[in-house]
C-alpha cells in the first residue's frame, strides 16, 4: 500500500472502543469469535512434527452487559500457539482463550490434514497417506473437555453382495470417523490404527501389483457392512481404558449407488 | 445394459437376507441409513409449490441383536413423500420411517434451496432470491421433534469501522442462520423476514441504481456487529409465542479479513 | 425494511451512470458479468419439464473505451428466460445477452441437477437418479458455439485387480463426464445412456437384492480401466453423425486409494 | 493389517501386466493419470521454505496401441520431488513424468496454500495471510510451458455506490486471481504484491483499531469496479518484461447481492 500514512497515531490509540459499550438487550451470547481462519500450524504426533494448514474457529461466551468481543485477540492467541501444537498442548487453549477475553466459557476447533507414511502390505513400498484431524475443546465452569476426531479412508466390501452373487462383490471407498474423549492423551496414529484394522481393507497412496492382489483378496475375505465396521471399532474403543467416551461413524461411498450408506454409534459421556 | 439377463428370478426372491442375521456384538447403533441422497422434491410454503433438488439423510436406530438395516426402504419412503413436502408434512416422516424399519428412533434431514421473489426496495423491480433450508426431525420415545433452519444472506456494516473512520465503513455479505422449534408451524418466509429486517440491509438478486443508493445509505445508517444481529433477532424470536426454542447465528465474510466473524445465541429447549 | 423511504425518485433516475464513463487504460476486457447466481429454472428434456436450481455465470466482452458493464441486465435476461430452458432454447441466449449489453462477444454457463427416473435392472423398481448438467455457450464474430456437458455416476471394476486376484476385484463409484458439440440437438438422456452402457455397471437410487446380485455379477464380467471407459465411449460418440466434437472424461474414486484415477479423450473441433 | 501374508512373492513379481496389453481401439488418450492426490510438499519462495498440504493431478498421454498407463509411477515421482518444490524446480517435472511413463506429453497440476507474514498497515502488528497457489505445467513436442496462478483476497469498494450515495459505499471481500507465464521465474510474493496494491484495500489476518480506520478510509478513497481492478493489474503485468502472457480475474462477493461480480482479461500467448 503506497499511500502516504496521514493518520495521527497518538489520536488513533484513543479511538473509541465501540465493542466495550454496555448492552441493553440483556441477552448473553454463547459463542462469538472468528470462523474459518486459515493458519499455519506445526503439529506434533508419533511421527514427529509436521507443518500444515489448519482451519480454526475460536469462540468465547459474551455476558449480557457487553456489546462486543475483541476479535483481534483470537489471532494473537494463534500467533503464540501455532508453532507447537499437539493433542496435549491443545488441551490448554480453551482456558487460555477464555482468560484472554475475560469470558466464562470458550470453544476452539482446529482441523487439518495429518500425513502418515505407510508401507504397502506386500512390497513394503512407502508413501504418504492423508487423514483429516479435528481438535475440539470446550471450557466451561472451570473445566476443559477435549474431543479428538480423525477421518480415516478405507475399503469396505459388502457382505450381502458377496453372499448373493456367484462371483465378485461390490466394494468402495469408505470414510471411518472416530471421535474420542480420553483421560490420557491418545496419539492420532493410535486412532488411525483402530480404524484401519477394522475395515475390509486399508487404503494406500502407492501400491504395486502384489499389493493390489493382496488388498483385493483381503477385502473379499473381510466383507463388512457399515454396521459391522462401527460395531467392531466400538468394541476396540470400549477395551481401551484411557477412553471415556467416543463416537464412531462409517460412510460408504457406495459403488452401486450415487449416495452413501452410513452408521454411527455414540457413546460420548452425557457429561458433555 | 445390453447383457442378456440370465438370473432365475424365483431363486432371487429367496436370496439370503444377510442384514437380518442375528448379531453377537451386543451393541445397539444409534443411527444407520443413507446419506447424501440427491432427490427431487416439491416443497410448498407461503408462495405456493416449487420443485427443487434436495439432499436427504435418513437414519434409524438398530437394536443390538440385528446385524443390518434395510437401506432400500429409505428410498421407497422418499418416493412416496417427495411430491408433497412442506414443514407440516415433514412432521410425519420421522415416525413413518421408524415404523417402516421397525426402529425405536429415527432422524431425517432434508435440505434444499428455497426461492422467494422479492421486489427491490425503491424501483420495485422483481427477482428471485435463494435461501438454504434444512428440515431436521427426530423421533424417539413416541415423540417427534422438528427443527427448521433457514440461511439468509444479508449485508452487515461494522459499527466500529463507521465510528472510528472519517468516512466510509467496511461492510460485507453476511449469512444469518435461524433454527426454530415451534408449537405451531412457521412458514419459511416468516423466518426469512425476521432475519432480513434485522440486518444492516437486505440483499437482492436485481437492483437498479436507485436501489443501490438506498441500500448503501440504509446499511450505513444501521451498523451492526455480528453480536448485534444475533441479539436483535433473538429478541424478535422470543416475542413469537409459537416458538419454543431457537438458535441464531451470524457469520460475516469480513471485507477486511480473509476469515469470518461469527456469533451465536442458543435458546433451544434442553429437552432436545 | 421498515425505514421510511426519503429518496426523491425523480432525482434518482438521473443518478450518474459511473459505468458509462470513458476509460483511458485502452484495455479491452474479454469477460465481465455475474458469477455464481443461484436461480430457479424450468428445464425441458426427453422426460418433460422439471424445475430445478441452477448456478449461472453470464459474461460479455467490454471494449477498451468503456469503464463498466451493466450488471443488472444479466439478471433481467434470466428473469425472461428461466421458465423455458432447454438445450435448444439455450442456443439463443449468448447472442441475446451480447445484444442486450452492446457487446461483441459473450459466454453463458448454466449448470443444474437433472433427474431421470430409472427402473432397476431385475426388479424393475423405480427411483430417481441425479445427473449434473452444464450448458456453455460462446457468442463471437456473429457465431454461437454450444457445449453440453453431463456428469454420469457409474460403477467401474478394475481389470488388473480381477486378473491377478484369486477372487474378487476392487471396484468403485466412477464419474463419467461427456461434453458434446453437435450440429443437431442431442437430448440429455441420450448422452446419459451412452455413458451408462459403457461402464462396468450402472448405478441406481433404489435396488432390491436381485438387482444387487445382477449389478455385482455384471460389473465383475465387465471390468474396465478408466482408459477403457473413455475409449469405448469415444467410439460411440464418433459413430453419432450429429456430434461434431466431444470430450470424454472418467474419474474413478478408487476403493484402494484415497485419490482418483482419471482419463480423458479430447476430440473437440479446433474451431473452438 | 494382522492377517498372515500367504502370498508367494516370486510368483507375484510375475503377475500379468494387464496395462501393457495392446489395444485394438486405435484411440490415443490425451490425459491419463491420478487426480486429487493429497500429498505433503515443502515449497520454497521468497520467505524461505514452508511445508504444506498439496492437491496434485498428474497426467500423461497414452498412445493408441497401449491399453493402460502405470499409475503407481506418478506417486513415486511425488515421493522423489515433494521435499524440494519451488516454481523453479516445478519446471522440470512435466518432462520428467513424461519420460518416466514413456509418454509424448504430460500435464502436472499442484495447488496448495502459501502463507505470507504481513505487517498491519499502521500498528505494524504481524500475522499470517493465506493465498492459494496453482502450478500447472504442460510438456509436449519437447517443450515445457509453465503457468503460475495465485489467488489473492482483497477488499473492493464500489465506485458507483460511492458516487450516488450521500454517505457510505458498499464494499466486500474480493478474490483477485493472477495467472502468469514468464521467461524468468517470478516469486509468488511478487505476484501477490501486484494484486494487493491494485485493490481498494488489502486484507490482513490481524488488525488493530488504528489499522481498521486506515483500511476503511483507504478503501473509500480507492473505489474500484471489478473492471478497474483487472485493468489496473493488467497494466502492471504488461510493464514487467519477464512476463510473456497472463490472465487476470477479479471476483467480488457482492455485499448487496447473493452472487458475484466478475471480470477477466486474458493475454496469454496463443502459443499455448
Amino acid at each position: 500500500m503506497t499511500a502516504v500514512l496521514k493518520i495521527d497515531c497518538q489520536y488513533v490509540k484513543q479511538l473509541i472502543d465501540v465493542q466495550a459499550d454496555a448492552d441493553q438487550r440483556r441477552l448473553p451470547i454463547q459463542k462469538v469469535g472468528i470462523k474459518d481462519l486459515t493458519y499455519p500450524v506445526i503439529f506434533t504426533d508419533k511421527e514427529g512434527s509436521q507443518q500444515t494448514r489448519a482451519t480454526c474457529n475460536l469462540y468465547v461466551s459474551l455476558s449480557a452487559d457487553q456489546r462486543g468481543t475483541h476479535m483481534s485477540r483470537f489471532i494473537s492467541l494463534m500467533n503464540e500457539n501455532n508453532q507447537d501444537l499437539s493433542v496435549d498442548n491443545f488441551r490448554q487453549l480453551p482456558e487460555t482463550v477464555a482468560k484472554i477475553l475475560d469470558a466464562d466459557s470458550s470453544r476452539i476447533e482446529i482441523d487439518f490434514t495429518y500425513f502418515k507414511w505407510k508401507n504397502a502390505p506386500v512390497s513394503g513400498i512407502r508413501s504418504a497417506m492423508d487423514y483429516h484431524v479435528y481438535l475440539a475443546g470446550d471450557y466451561a465452569d472451570g473445566k476443559t473437555d477435549i474431543q479428538v476426531k480423525v477421518e480415516v479412508p478405507a475399503t469396505s466390501l459388502c457382505p450381502c453382495s458377496k453372499k448373493i452373487s456367484d462371483f465378485g462383490a461390490h466394494n468402495q471407498r469408505s470414510l471411518i470417523t472416530i471421535t474420542v474423549q480420553s483421560s490420557q492423551t491418545m496419539m492420532i496414529e493410535e486412532i488411525i490404527e483402530i480404524a484401519e484394522k477394522n475395515a475390509s481393507a486399508e487404503v494406500y497412496g502407492l501400491v504395486k501389483r502384489e499389493d493390489e492382489k493382496y488388498l483385493t483378496e483381503h477385502a473379499y475375505q473381510n466383507p463388512k457392512f457399515v454396521e459391522d465396521m462401527v460395531r467392531d471399532i466400538a468394541l476396540c474403543l470400549q477395551n481401551d481404558e484411557r477412553i471415556t467416551g467416543f463416537v464412531v461413524e462409517t460412510e460408504n461411498f457406495e459403488s452401486i449407488h450415487n449416495h452413501s450408506a452410513y452408521a454411527m454409534i455414540d457413546q460420548l459421556n452425557s457429561s458433555r
